[in-house]
């Protein structure tokens, strides 16, 4: 198990990820690469890495679903934040061959930060 | 593999089950753990179980997104049951270390249950 | 690692998978299974295979969370289609035992295509 540290800089942000992680794998003999966030409000997702309007897009979808100023019964103004990290999952996994991520040709993978800024922790396994 | 039992009392419902997967975990040699729902009107989901109001704002947004009210094609009274699985997911994975779960320290594992009271089988692989 | 080759013939589509990768599962000796989309306008999930208007449906509320004449930034037109395969996801992953899915009775494994017509890879793990 490695644990990859994420700094996000505002409430809601999309932090690429996939370089950090691409390394981890390099040289190692994994089938299998396994990637958590132990939080409840961030999430991990794949997507589009090429055009940044893409997960523009996906960030504005995800607001328009649960809206920041809904009236929840959670008070600490974040709760938001926990459907939008519930909607997008805690983990992604991804094939890995010859010590290299099987991502297609557009994708990258994202740390969506719904709660920021905070230092989140990655934590990778792989199998 | 195990196989744990999950009963649910109202037709929505969220059911916390991190101690009981806590327990199939402890002293064993395992890396990732899976779990896993043979149905189609349940999910699993990570995510606060500090504060109850977090759950039910999750289930309430989840209702917004697919009303039980709408009117479907399927003719069964659940559409929106699948509709909501299949956004919350069937599975969810937790890196393991040393027989722990790698939880966060506000992370639980919820049974959301969107069409019961039913008895649920939860699947539970360990890598 | 196997692939699968999954052609669509429409824009939007729900293509079974089930047996396709249920074939690749056979006689062989794996607890889990991993299967993965390396493309970011399509997604994977696990529902109902009966009523195919269980299907329709949960294409029809993806429809609502994302709708394709949205004022999307990103211009090439399929910006919903990247927010849709988010929303679902670009793995599941399924309990193997003696070669067979331990799927639940009314599960299968679907391709959702949200940016067809196209044909679409589907990447295999067994673990």
């Amino acid at each position: 198990m490695f644990e990859v540290r994420v700094k996000t800089s505002n409430r809601v942000e999309a932090v690429n990820i996939t370089d950090k992680i691409a390394d981890l794998v390099k040289e190692k003999d994994a089938r299998l690469l396994h990637i958590f966030v132990p939080h409840t409000t961030c999430g991990l997702m794949i997507n589009e890495d090429a055009d940044p309007n893409v997960v523009k897009d996906i960030l504005d979808s995800l607001e328009r679903v649960a809206p920041r100023d809904h009236s929840y019964r959670h008070t600490e103004g974040n709760a938001d934040s926990h459907v939008k990290s519930v909607i997008v999952g805690s983990s992604v996994t991804v094939p890995v061959s010859s010590g290299k991520l099987l991502l297609g040709t557009w994708q990258g993978i994202f740390l969506l930060e719904f709660d920021g800024p905070r230092e989140r922790r990655v934590l990778v396994t792989l199998l």
